[in-house]
Order: C-alpha cells, then structure tokens, then sequence
C-alpha cells in the first residue's frame, strides 16, 4: 500500500474515532455509566468497546509485541464474542462505575497510538481490511450511543436536553424534520431484481451475495409515514384494536400499557409532545413517526389498508431512486442469511451470522447514523418490539 | 348440496369427530388434566377447544335457534380469539379440573348432535366450508393431543407407555421406523418454482396466494438426518461448540442445559434411550432423529457442512417427487404471508395470520398427523426452542 | 404395651385414614390431581404424602423385612425433608397424573396393612410415639386437604360446591357459624404465666419447652372479628390507607390487587358474597371473617385502634377459659423456638425446627381442623401473606 | 431554647452534614451513579435522600416561606414514605444519571443554609428534636454510604480500593481489627430485665417502651466468632449439611450457590482472600467474621453446639459490660414493636414501625457505625439474606 493511503487511512481512523469522543462531549461523567433497560448500554461502555474491538480483533493479531492495555478489559469490553472467552453479563453494564470515564479515555489513547503507530509499518492489506471493519463497527456503534443517550436523558423524571443547538457531531435541529405532506405511491413493475452488495467498496458480510429474485409488481410510498397520519391511527383506537395487531404484539401492547411511540407524552395543553435530543417538545406533525416497534408499524399498515414493503422490495425501489435515509424502515423481512452466506473464521464470523432468527430486517439510514455510513445494500436488524432506534415506517400496496 | 354429499360430510365429521376421542381411550381420567409447561394442554382442554370451535364459528352463527351448552365454555375453551371475547389464561389450563371429562364427552355430544341435524337441513356451500375449517382444526389438535399426551406422560418419573400396542387411532409401533441407511443428494436445477395452494381441495389461509418464487440451484437430501448421525454430531462436542449455533440458540441452550434431544436419556447400560409412546426404549440408530429444537436443527446443518432448506426450496424438490411425512421439517424461512394473503373477515381471521412473525415454518408431516391431512403446500410454524412436536432435520447444499 | 392398648391404638389409626380418604369421596378423579397454587397441593399428594411418611418415618425403620411399596414414591411424596434424599419439585406437583388415584389407594392399602401387622408384634413405646406423630401428621393434612380442596373448586370459573350438605367427615354447615354479635373485653391482670405443653399427652416438639414468660396486663376480645366489622374497615377505605399496613403488606396488597377477604366477591345484587365449601353464598355479617392474611389482620387491627394479641397472651387468656376453635387466630409472634427447643434426631427433626423463622405463629383452630387435634398450646405458622387457611381476627388491647 | 444550645445545634447539624459529604471524597462522579443490587443505592442518591429528609419533615412544616430546591426532588429521593406521595421506584435508582454530584452537593448547600437560617430563628423545642431526628437519620445513610460504596467497589472486577489510607470519615485500618483469641463465656443468672430506652437522650421510637421481660439463666460469649473459627465451619462442611439450616436459608443458599461469607474468595495461594475497603487482602484469622447471612449465622450457631443471643438476652449482658460495637450482631429475635410502642403521627410515623415483620433484629453496633452514634438500647433489623452490612455472630448456650 502506498503511503499516500496510508495517510488516507490514518486521517479516516482519526476522524471516525474523534466523532465517538465528540458525541459524548454534552454529557457529565455520570450520564456515562447508567444502563435503564438491558438494550441501552452506558456511553463510557461503548467508548470502551469499539476500542477493544480493535484490540481484540487487530492488534493482537496483527501488530507484533502489542500487549493488552488492561488484563481485564477484554473480559468488561467484550460484547458478544464468544470466541474471545467469557465477558462481564451484557444486563450488568450499569453496575460498573469502574473504569471511570478518564480511564476510558486512557484507554482509547493507547489503541489509537498503538493503532497509529501499526498503521506506519504499512501493514497487508487484509488487515486493512480489518482495520475498516473495526471502524464501521465504530460508526454502527455512534447510532447507539445517541440514541442509548437519548434513552438515558429521556427516560430521566428531570427530562434533560443533550443539547440545545447542534454541535460538531450531531445536527440536533434535524432530528424531526418535516417531510413533504403529499404522498405518491411509486409503481414498480416487479420482475427480477438484483439485491445485495456488489463491488469494491466497504460492505458487511449479511449483505451479500448479490442474487435475483423474482417481485410481483408493487406501488411504494416516496415518503414515510408522519406523526399527524400515527395519531389518526391512535385516535381511530388502533392500539385498542387487536385485529390490526400480530398476537405477540397484541401481549407485548397489554404487558408494556403501550398507546404511543416511545418518548411520546401528553403535554399540560392536553397536546401530544415529545422528548427530543433538545428536551421536551411539541410533536411536530409532519416529521416521519418515529420509535415505533415492528409491531406498531405492521399494525399501522394493516389500519391503513397497505402493508410494509419487503426489504427486496425496498431495495429495488430505492436502486431505481427512492429517497430515504431520515428513519430507519422496518420491512416485512425477517432477517436470514442471503443465498451463499458463508460466516468468516474465527471471532469475527459472530459479527452478523449468529443473530440471523427472530429478527426483522431494517432498511435505509437514520438521522442518528454517521455521515458515509449509508447504504443502499445495508440491512440493519432489531426484534420486533424494540423502539429505541430512529425506526419509521414505509407503506407499500396492494 | 346434494343429499349424498351431506351423508358424506356427515359421515367424515363422525370419523374426525371420534378418533380424537380414541386417541385419549388409553388415557386415564387423571392424564387429560395437567399442563406440564404452557405449550402443552390437557387432553381435556383439546377435547373441549375443538368441539368449542364449531360452536363458535359455526352453530351460533348458522344453527338457527342454536343455544351454547353452557355459558362459560367460551370463556374456557376459547384459545387465542380476540373477537370471541375474553378467556381464560392459557398458561393456567392446569389448574383446572372443571369440567370433568365426563363433563367434556356430554359437551361433545351435545355439539355433535346439534351438528348433524343443522347438516339434515342441507346448508349452504360457504358454511360447510366451515364445518370442514372446524375438522381440520380438530385433526390440527388431533396431532397435538398425541404430542401432549407424550409429553404429560414422557416428563412423569414413573415413565409410564401410552400404549405399548399399536390402537385404532394411534400406530405406535411407527414412531421410529428406520429409514435407509444411505443418503442419496437430489440436485435442483434452480428457476422459477411455482409455490403454494391452488386448485379447489382444502387449504389452510396462509398456503396462498400461489405464486412464483425464484430458485438458485441447490442439492436436498432424499432422507432425514438420523439418530446414529445425530449422535456423531453429539460426541464431536456440537453442544460445547458455539460456532455451530445462533446467539439466541446458545442462550436457549445454556439456560436450560440442553444436551441432546427432547426426551433421550443415559439409559444403564450407558447407552442412548428415549421415551416412547411405548415407554422407555434404546434409540434406534436409524429412525430420523425428532424432537430437536430449530436451533439444534440449524446447528447441527452448520456441523455437518450443510444448512436447512427455504420452504421454497422444500416445496419444488417435493413437487418432483422427494419423499417427506414422518417429520415435520424446520426449514430455514420465517413464518410471513405469502404474497397477497389476506386476513379473512370475523375470528376465523386469526386464524393464521397473526402469528406470521418470530416463527419459523415446518413443512411435511409427521407420523403424528391424522390420516388425509397431509398436504404438499402446508405451512407448519413454532418458535425456535419448540421441541416437543415430531420435528426433524433435511440438509441441503450448497 | 397391653394387647388392649394395641387394639386402641390400630383402631384410631385406621379412623385416622379413613377421614383421609373420607374427605376425599366428594371429589372427580380430576380433582385430586391440580395444584393452581404452589401452597396448594393436589388432593392425590396428600393421600400419599401421609402414607410415604409412615413408610419412611415408621416402617422402614421399625418393621422387618419391610419393602417400600414403589421405589419411585419417596422421590415424589417427600415433601421437604432434606435426610430422605432428592424429591419431585413442591411447585411441579400439580404436573403428576401418575400415580392416579387409584394407585394411590392402593399404596395407602399397602402401608396400612403394613402398619396393622407390626402393630400385632407389639413393638415398642417409642416407636409407637412415632406412629402417634403419623396420626398427628396426617391430621394435619386433613386440614390442608379441606383448604386445598376448597382453593381448587373454589378458584375455578364454574363455582363447583364441595358438598351441599354435611357429611361423615366434613360438618360443612358449621364453616361459617355465626358467633355473638355483643363483644366484651377480657382483662388480664398481667404477671408470669407458663407457656407451653407439659405432662404427658402428645405435643409438637414446638410446644415445648414449658416456660415463664412476664405479661404487662392486657384485654383481649372474647370474640372474633365478624364479617360485617370487616366490611366497616372496608368501606372505611381500610385498603387505600397505607398508614394502617406495614411496608411488605402494602407492597403485597398493590402486586396483588387485593381488596377483600380470599373468596369474597359481588354478587349480581351488589352486596358481597363468599365461595363457601356449598357453593357460593351471600356474605353471613356474624361469621368470624376468614381467609386474611396476616397483614390485613394486622392492618384491621390498627385501624380499629386495638393491635393482634402476642401468642402468650392468646394461651395466657386461653388458659383461663376464653373460648376458640373457629379460626386460626393470627398472632403478633414471629414463629420462633421456645427457650430450651432442641431438635430431634433424622429427619423428624425437620419437621418443625427448620420453618422458626419469618413466619407469624397463628393459635387456636379451626372449623378444619380434625376432632380431637385442638390443643391449647398448638403452634399453628405461615407466612404473613397467605389467605387461605381458615385465618381469623382477635383484637386485643391496649 | 438558649442561644449556646442553638449553637451547638448548629455545630452539630454542620459536623454531621459534612461527614457525609467526607465519606464520598475518595469517590469518582461514576462511583455516585450505580445500583448493583436494590438494596445498595447510589451514593449520591444517599446524599440527595438525607437531604430530602430534612426538607419534608422539618422545613416545609416548620420554616415559613420555605420553597423545596427543586419541584422533582421529591419524587426522586423519597424513600419509602407513603405520606410524602409517590417516588420514583427503589429498584431503579441506579437509572438516573441526574441530578449529577455536582447538582445534588448544590442541593445540600441549599437546604443547610436553609436550616441554619431557620436555627438562627430559635425553634422551639419538638422541631429541634425533628431536626435531631434528621441528623440521626443522615448518620444511619453514612453507615448505609459507606456499606454501598464496598459494594459498589468490591463487586467490581477490577476490585479497587476506597482507600488504602485512614482518611478524616473512615478509619480504614480498624475494618477488620482482631479480637482476642481465647474465648470467655459470661454467665447471666436470669430473672426479670429491663429492655429498652429510658431517660432523656435521643432514641429512636422502636426503643421504647421501657418493658420488663423474663429471662432463663444463660451464658454468652465475651467476643465474637471469629474468621478462624468460620474457616473451621466450612472446612467442616457447613455450606454442605442441610441438618444446620434452616429451610429458608437452605433454599437461599442453593439459589446463590453460596459457599462462604460475602467478599471472600481465593487467592492465587489457595488461601482466603477478602476484598476490603483497602483493595483486596488476607483473611485475618482473628478478626471477627462479618458479611454474613442471619442464616448463616444460626447455621454457624447450630454447628458449634450453640445458639443466637436473643435481643433481650443480648442487652441484659451489655448492660452488664459486656463489650459490643465492632460488628452488627445477629439476634434469634424477629423485629416487632415492644409492648406500648405507638406510631407518630404523620410521615415520621412511617420510620421504623411499619418494618416490623420478617425481619430479625441486630444489636450492638458497627466499625461503620458513625461515632457517637452507638447505644445500648439500638435495635437494627434486616431481612435473613442480607450480607452487605457488617454483621456478625455472637454464641450463647446452653
Ligand atoms: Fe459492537
Ligand atoms: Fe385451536
Ligand atoms: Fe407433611
Ligand atoms: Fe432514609
């Protein structure tokens, strides 16, 4: 490899690894530490993690006489990585307050000094390669800071703001940008389409192969569904409704009180609000809906007389123009692996392979998702009742 | 309808009609009461839930002047209906002891009097319909009764058989018939494969609407996976090997400490036993292994080198001929609708419907389904950690 | 011991097993077999529970050559001696249809037999005290029989009565009998009184050892709190007022929704009704109330302005002639050792001494309890929250 | 009141308030934040509750003009007062990442200035005993503080120290200071004893009333058990003999596979470690053991031949000169209101008396114990499980 690529890569590895820092530069040391449900992990915890995630899955592989910052990181840090030896109970991340904050950030400084220094050895391109995954494992993980912070500042009786105006690493003011009111429904003709990611560019391995399958011809929505349309939904009694609802959803609704998106509350004026990374708002009603589970957008749709689309479906009209990228669209997918799928050796074949049963694909991007971390080919995945990412919805008929 | 097509029915509802009552004839008062775990029922409560079901769906709506055999029977006997009102939790089935069988039979004669003379009143073709709904619905549970039966009876310590004879409704000694030892490779060419219902024979909601579907070429297996092939995968350490499983499968499988397959056991000789319907017995190495979750189903493929066929898949290497029906198949396609499925209108709606999410689909048979009820397009589902139906495993490949 | 002591003694051992299975004939099959609660367990259970305990506490040791009737009935019909080795899960009784009930009796003909053929050989004194303790077990069971009994007819959505009439063993109108309506205040001079069981009739181990204990004076009802009292407290918001219950019964009454007595519910007519052993009936005001915990018994007592008496004062006032006998009256005690308590020897010595902590000593007895079992010093205990033994109120003041 | 006597009251409101702060100095903001278990809250929340306490028992009642800091602090730091309304749930403190340290020291300065301008106005005398009943309360969180932090610390894998050092609130070095080895046992003749609290010193209500109860001749021993004498317990198979247990605890102990006291573990050498204020350490073989069970303790007493000191027996002999005060001792009493005890009125009423039940009593006082904060007539309770304080274990025969 060249050195100007190497520079190249040195300059992105700096930038990617700021950016985490830069997220978490509104919070105080305490906002660090707290875990409020299982699915929300601490901020210094994810600082940590994509950290020994380099260490774990790079350096100690491939930087000769590198040696682990810490003896018991590996055990603290390591997520879900079964061949990385046994970890510290994903539901206990709040319980540490050990390594503070500082430590963390100590941490991170002698990774990306060793990672710098590595880097200046003009290193194989496989690991390279590596090195890449190890930073868009990174930016995966900035949406989840954000909207784990989001979680833990909303989810606070104090109803704090992350920030009030936008900052370096987050445009604060684009959260809920409204979208166009009209609809169009966009015909596609259905036939063969090719899906999932080809070519030289950076791709997670559940995006591939690419292969055809057949589609029946479709008419898709160019935009996705706003509040004003989600509180029709509510006031025509959907979630008192159980025919628009899957059983499981049904008893997820009833266990959890469920009546609103996440972060949705009544106001002192009797109006719908909403907590947002600037604290408490009115609900502005022409941003796409948002923090809803896969059972609140399906029973949506079925209110609706429409469906969700397939994430081929999705796919082959997004190739053909569609915009997206404002919420993450939940599809009628459930996650599998795509024809020829093959998990890689050794621990980094658990990044994507293990988690393909009981979950339903997501398309698109986010707000929360970093600059030049979309694309077209990207399958995002959560369960069916999770609502703490951007998640929107995307109607297809018939 | 003409009066021999009536006769007909007529004769098909007393068959259906009485063979769930055989396969409890072994049973004594006390079996048709416990519910050992939520997914299993008590005799009984099937005894009941089906005959239930016709006067529910059927005779209060097309039996003039029909009136319900006791007015809290719906309340107890209705599963999972949301428009039928409310019902008694199903996890707390065992807590019943009221009505008794006794109780039970007279609610079946009841209903089955009540449905022969509204057939006497030759009823139009969309209500008998119906009725056939109601008799598959009752041969759907005639296949739980038996697997229940098994379970209630097969997680007692006294171990007591079933029956240590074949009965009229049960051929027992068909359990677990070997099958060929040597295992021939089908090879698919691939292409568009036409997939579910049509034609004018019954078929369940969700086996439609037929459509094409678009295969890569793949090679099946003419058998199922064998207990003696099982065992190999057990003493290669397949449960002590991550690799081979999904996160949530290796959680399934620590949490409860699944070793081997449902009902095997050390025998004291050292060997491999399972428990029969027959009672205890030595595991016959060529009988198609069953009793495996989809996790160990799919862990098992990745061990072999293999992986589990799409429903689509399945279905086109059945169309041409593969032999299938003495398990029901976990395939690797989550349970969703088929294109342009459509919820029916009332309770029969839920039938199948809202259960399309978290499930994955079984196709075939087993030696557990009731006689004529079979069929090439039917789509069978459970959750992934399900083990006590007649499940079992095909490979495919690439 | 004499040839008539001898035939004494076989004659109140086959009364005391007859009631056992007496107070089972009113019973299906199916009734013996549910346990809708873990404190409930299925009639059968207790049929054979008492039998295994002169297997396991008499026969085995003193009778030889003796067999025990099955190997596998230790494991299931210990309830929770630790010395007789493994036993069946208590909360996974109601999971067993086998043995039936018919093998049941079968067991209770073998041990009995057993039981009269040792008699005759004459043995010795002490072990004929171990028989007593058999007697005095399953008298014990005879009352948890009924309550069991009462719990799963009576928690099942058809309201089946036990009997309507009285029968040989069960007076079942006398379950709720009116007392005075007039209530006077006993006083007690206070002093030294002697607690406890002396001489030489039969007494738990937890009756002794007989001491002294010092009594500030007191005056204590010569009545049970009544049904319509309770109804007062009731109506007074008694269970809205958290200042009238302790933190834990607080905690339970919200967890649990509970508003009134076990059992009681509205009519059609508005007013309240009662499950009794006949079925439902209207609310009796001058019946003892029942079926309470000890937190609504405490918490009715500091809302009449009066406190639960200690269980020295309750035997103290006892000895001098109150009358009881109706209910288990709750007392202020937490179930401890006597000073001087020592256990015994095997595993007889589990049978009280392991419980003497966090439980709420409850004197007197009940309609349930069996002719001939009331004792003056008896030491009745369970948890503070449980309801459904025959529970009752006796204020005492200051 | 005098002017000095204000004085003093103010030194003493200072000194105490500023012990609490100086308990959290070798903390990190992080260390504020965490919950690991329920009954260990986060120290800040410690700081903000006692706080709290002075603001809604002493100056919204009795400073005019008074306005609470902040409208939420309620919600967020009421305990468990049912009078004061509702309060964020106890199991979730470790959720709240706000107020931070920062705001609640904020929180502290405001409410002390406000009392000392409120002391500056010479209350009258029962608002200056509310305000005693503050700083008692506030010494009783700095045990609870400095209990939480070890745990908070000590369950951390990286097991860091509190501090190596005595600092000004914590003699760090007198945490496990050894006791005499030879064992003496002091005999008390029995005969009628005074309990409780008399005169006009603070004491808290469950102190009293002064009572006269009778006690049996015993001995009891002149030290505690020491670790030593615990290794001897467990070397001899205590954690394994189910005779010594009671079936609570039994049941615990199989639940939490628990097999020594908390904070011990073995060291690399094969010997017993324990993790201490000061980091980890060697188990001092003559120190008194602590971090034990009520179960533990009485399995420990059944074993060595003895038994639990009851609360009566214990405060007879320390008013006889037996020396007490290095760890909370285990009584056989269950908590339960001595004869004539009376609730307050109002929220104070709820301090102590509406925790008596299932609960055992515990005398003495602790190394953690604030000075000046000890007395003979203290009566500390928790439930049977709970280890995190620094308990221990004081014999008495026969
Ligand atoms: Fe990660
Ligand atoms: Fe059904
Ligand atoms: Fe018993
Ligand atoms: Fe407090």
């Amino acid at each position: 490899m060249r050195r100007d690529a190497i520079a190249d890569t040195a300059a992105r590895f700096a930038e990617v690894r700021a950016r985490s820092v830069a997220l978490c530069a509104p919070l105080a040391p305490e906002d660090h530490v707290v875990q409020p449900v299982v699915d929300v992990s601490p901020p210094k915890w994810h600082l940590a993690h994509t950290t020994w995630f380099f260490e774990a899955m790079l350096l100690t592989h491939a930087a000769p006489g590198y040696t682990a910052f810490h003896p018991a990181y590996g055990y603290l840090f390591n997520s879900y990585y079964e061949g990385e030896g046994e970890r510290w109970p994903r539901a206990q991340r709040g319980q540490l307050s050990r390594p503070t904050v500082a430590e963390v950030l100590a941490y991170r400084a002698h990774v990306d000094a060793a990672v710098n220094a590595w880097l200046a050895t003009e290193p194989p391109a496989h690991w390279l390669e590596r090195l890449e995954l190890g930073l868009q494992h990174e930016q995966q993980h900035q949406e989840l800071l954000l909207t784990d912070i989001k979680y833990i500042l909303g989810h606070n009786p104090l109803r704090p703001a992350y920030s009030t105006d936008d900052t370096a690493a987050v445009t604060v003011t684009a959260e809920h940008a409204p979208q166009a009111t009209a609809l169009q429904w966009i015909d596609h003709p259905g036939g063969v389409a090719s899906i999932g990611h080809a070519g030289d560019g950076f791709a997670f391995d559940n995006e591939g192969a690419r292969h055809d399958v057949l589609l029946a011809p479709f008419a898709i929505a160019d935009r996705l569904v706003s509040n004003a349309e989600y509180i029709a939904f509510i006031e025509a009694g959907g979630y008192r409704q159980a025919s628009h609802w899957h059983a499981d959803g049904w008893d997820w609704l009833r266990q959890n009180a469920v009546a609103a998106p996440l972060y949705w509350f009544r106001g002192e004026d009797g109006a719908w609000w909403h907590q947002t990374l600037a604290g408490p708002q009115p609900l502005p009603p022409h941003a796409p809906v948002t923090h809803i589970s896969w059972f609140e957008a399906s029973a949506y749709a079925d209110w609706a007389g429409a469906r969700l689309p397939t994430e081929f479906e999705w796919e082959a009209a997004a190739a053909r123009g569609m915009a997206w990228g404002q919420r993450w669209e939940w599809t009628a997918s459930a996650y599998a692996p795509y024809p020829g799928f093959h998990r890689a050796e050794g621990s980094v074949g658990e990044y994507n392979g293990k988690f393909m049963v009981s979950q339903q694909v997501l398309r698109g991007a986010s707000f929360a998702t970093p600059p030049g971390h979309q694309r077209l080919t990207y399958r995002n995945f959560f369960q069916p009742p999770l609502r703490w990412q951007y998640t929107g919805i995307r109607l297809v008929k018939p």
